[in-house]
C-alpha cells in the first residue's frame, strides 16, 4: 500500500552506508586500528578553527538573533559574500539575488531537479557517478540516462553526444568526481557545452547543466578548476561546504543560477518553489552566519594530497591498476576479478573496506576513500599486498 | 517549459511572508515602534540559556566530532532522549528506532506525505489550516480535501465524516492550531479516530493521522494535551523545537511513528526512503547534540499567555469578535467586512499588519500573531480602536 519506490529507497541502504556500518561493528570487535576503513567520504581533516570561533562570536553578539527564521534563500549578507568569493575565484558574475542557500549539496540537487524536471524527462550522467543521483532524479519523476565514461573516467564525447536527446532536460556533472577523482578538462567542458547548445537549438528546449561541485577546492598538482558556468550559460551550480570546511553534518551549501542564463529569473523562482515544496523553510540559521564569517577558508586539504601519494605509490608497487585521481579524495581501483562485489567481500577478509563500483554505475572497480588518517593508509599496505597475492596464485 | 506548479509556488509568495516583508520596509520608513506587526509566527520569547550553553559545552568536548555526518535518522542517543521525554509526558511507548529526526516540522510533513501518498490520493485537513499543507500535499502528488471547522474552529464531526472516502490516505491535524489557537478535545479526537477506523475497515486501506504539533507545549489555562497517538494507532507525530525553544531558524524536529501501528516498520522504512529522496542527508549535527542536552526545557512561554490576555481583553473592550485561543500564539479575529483582504488592507493604513484568512482556507477573518513584545500589543490598541471606528460610521 505504500509507494513502492520510496519504500525500496528506505529498505535498500546505500552500499556505502552498509559497508560503513559493517566497519563500525567490526572495529568494536577487533579494535579500530585493525580495520582499514576506506568506505566513507567523511572528511578526516580537522574543522578549521574559524568555524568554532565564528560560533562563539555569533553567540556573544547580543544584537543578533542567530536562531530565528531567515528568508528562505538565506541571509542576503551571506549571499553577497558567497557571490564575491565565487565570482572572484572563477571569473563569474553571479548575482546574490540568484543564490539560494541550501541544506547541503544533496538538497541543492533535489531542489534543482524538482525545479526543472517534468515527469519522464531525462537527466544525463556520466558513469561512474554518485549513486544518489539516481534516487534524486527518480524522486522528481525524471529518468536517469547513464553514459559510460572514457577510459580515464572523463567524458566520452561521442557517447555523451549520442545520449543527449529531445527528452533531455538536464545533465549532472561532478568534477572532481566521486568516485573516480577525475577532473573534466576545459576541452571536455567546451565540447560538452557545444553539444548541449546544438541540442537546445535542434530540439528547441533548454537543457540545464547542473554542476555538483563539493570537491572543487580539493584538486592536486597545482591544478586549477574552470567553472562550467563560464562555459555554458544554462548552468546551475550546486555547492556544499561539507568537504572544504569538514562540516558535512551541518548541511550547508548553495545553489547559484548562472547570471548569463536567459531565463535565470524564472529558474530561480522555480528553485524557490521547489525548496518550499520539499519542506526547506530556510537553511540552518546559525551556520549561515558561520559561513559568512568563514567564506574563503578551507580545512588543511593538503593532507589529502599526501594521502593520495602514499596510497597510489603503495598500491602501484604492489601491482594494482588505477587512474591517478586529480581531485576529491577517492581512488577508483581496478578490482582483481570482474565481480566487484565478490572482490569487496574478499577484501573484507583482510579487514579492507572497499566500496564495490556497481552502484556507481559501472562494474569491476572499488572506491577507496582516502579521507582517513595517513597511518591507516600505511598500515593497510600489508593487507592490500596479501589480497593481491591471493589473486596471483 | 518549467513545471507550472513549482514555478507558481516560487512566484506567489505566501501572504504571511509578503505582509512581513511589507512590514520590514514600513518599519524602515517610519520606525519599528510605529508598526504593529502581527504577521509572523516568529517566537518573541528569548531562547533559553541552555541552548547557547549546550553549544559551548559541545564545542569544548574534544572527544566529539559535532560537525561530522550522523546517521540519516539522527543520533541514537538523541532519539532515546526524545522517546523518554515524549513517552513520559504523553503516556506513549514510542521506540527510538521509530523516530526520524528532521530539519523541522515542515520537513517532517513533506517526508511523511511523500512516504505514504500515491498520486491522486486525498489528504483531509480542517480549515482554517496552515497554508503550506496544500503545497506539501500537492508536491507529493496528493489532493487536499478541505473540511470547514465548526464555529469554535474545532472539528465539525459530521463534515469530517463526509470528507473521508475511499481516496483518503491521510489526515493532517494541528492542535493547538495555527491560525485559530483551537485545541482539539479528547472527545473530538476520539470521534475522529472512530470515523477513521471505520473507514479503514470499510475501504480496506490504512488512513494515516499525521499530527503536526509544534505548539503542543503552548497551551493556556492549565490545559493538558492528549497525544493523538494514544487514541489512534495509525498515527504519525511531526514535531518541531522551533516554538518551544524559540529556535525556528535552526530547523530541528522529528517524526515519530506510533509503535502501536501495525505496519510501523514499513512506514518507518518509507520515511527513511522519502527523507533520502528529498535530499535530507541528516538533520543538522550540532543542533542534534544541543537538543539532546536541552530536551524537556522550554522557553518562557508564559509570556504568550500574558500576551493573549492583553490582546483579547483589549480587543473585546473595543468590540471585536473572536473565539478565545486555547493554545499557540495566534488569534483568529473576525474581520469587520466579509472580504478579509480588504480588511487587512484597511488595517495597514493604521499600521496594523494582520494576515487575511483566505490562504488558511476560510473567508472573513484575520490572523493576529501575538508572539510579539507585550508593549507592541498595548501600543496597538488605539490603532485597533480607530480601525473599528472606521467601520462603525
Amino acid at each position: 500500500m505504500l509507494p513502492e519506490k520510496i519504500l525500496a529507497w528506505g529498505k535498500t541502504r546505500s552500499c556505502i552506508r552498509e559497508l560503513a556500518e559493517y566497519g563500525a561493528r567490526r572495529k568494536a570487535e577487533i579494535g579500530a586500528e585493525n580495520v582499514y576503513d576506506f568506505s566513507l567520504g567523511n572528511p578526516s581533516v580537522p574543522v578549521p578553527e574559524c568555524v568554532d570561533e565564528a560560533v562563539a562570536e555569533i553567540l556573544k553578539d547580543s544584537s543578533d538573533k542567530p536562531h530565528a527564521y531567515t528568508t528562505a534563500a538565506g541571509l542576503l549578507s551571506l549571499r553577497k559574500r558567497i557571490a564575491e568569493d565565487v565570482n572572484g575565484r572563477f571569473g563569474l558574475d553571479i548575482d546574490p539575488e540568484r543564490i539560494y542557500v541550501t541544506c547541503g549539496a544533496a538538497a541543492g540537487l533535489t531542489i534543482s531537479l524538482k525545479a526543472v524536471l517534468e515527469p519522464g524527462e531525462e537527466v544525463v550522467v556520466i558513469a561512474p557517478f554518485f549513486p544518489e543521483y539516481r534516487v534524486f532524479t527518480e524522486a522528481s519523476g525524471g529518468v536517469l540516462k547513464v553514459v559510460p565514461a572514457a577510459e580515464d573516467f572523463k567524458v566520452d564525447i561521442e557517447a555523451f553526444k549520442a545520449a543527449v536527446s529531445e527528452k533531455t532536460r538536464a545533465v549532472i556533472i561532478n568534477s572532481p568526481n566521486n568516485p573516480s577523482g577525475a577532473v573534466l578538462s576545459d576541452n571536455d567542458l567546451g565540447s560538452m557545452a557545444d553539444i548541449l547548445r546544438e541540442a537546445e537549438e535542434r530540439y528547441d528546449r533548454t537543457i540545464y547543466l547542473i554542476s555538483d561541485e563539493p570537491y572543487r577546492e580539493i584538486v592536486y598538482d597545482g591544478r586549477s578548476i574552470t567553472s562550467p558556468l563560464s562555459i555554458y550559460a544554462d548552468s546551475i551550480m550546486c555547492y556544499s561546504f561539507s568537504k572544504s570546511l569538514s562540516i558535512p553534518g551541518e548541511r550547508i551549501g548553495y545553489i547559484a543560477v548562472n547570471s548569463r542564463m536567459k531565463d535565470a529569473g524564472e529558474v530561480y523562482a522555480a528553485i524557490m518553489g521547489a525548496g518550499r515544496a520539499l519542506g526547506y523553510v530556510n537553511p540552518p540559521s546559525l551556520f549561515q552566519r558561520v559561513i559568512e564569517k568563514c567564506i574563503g577558508v578551507t580545512a588543511d586539504i593538503s593532507e589529502y594530497e599526501l594521502n593520495r601519494k602514499t596510497l597510489t605509490e603503495g598500491l602501484k608497487s604492489i601491482g594494482y591498476e588505477y587512474v591517478e585521481p586529480e581531485g576529491a579524495f577517492y581512488l577508483f581501483l581496478k578490482a582483481l576479478e570482474p565481480d566487484a562485489k565478490a572482490f569487496s567481500e574478499r577484501a573484507k577478509k583482510h579487514e579492507l573496506l572497499l566500496v564495490p563500483s556497481d552502484d556507481f554505475g559501472c562494474t569491476g572497480y572499488v572506491r577507496v576513500s582516502y579521507c582517513v588518517a595517513g597511518k591507516t593508509i600505511e598500515d593497510s599496505m600489508p593487507a592490500f599486498k596479501a589480497l593481491f597475492n591471493e589473486y596471483s596464485k
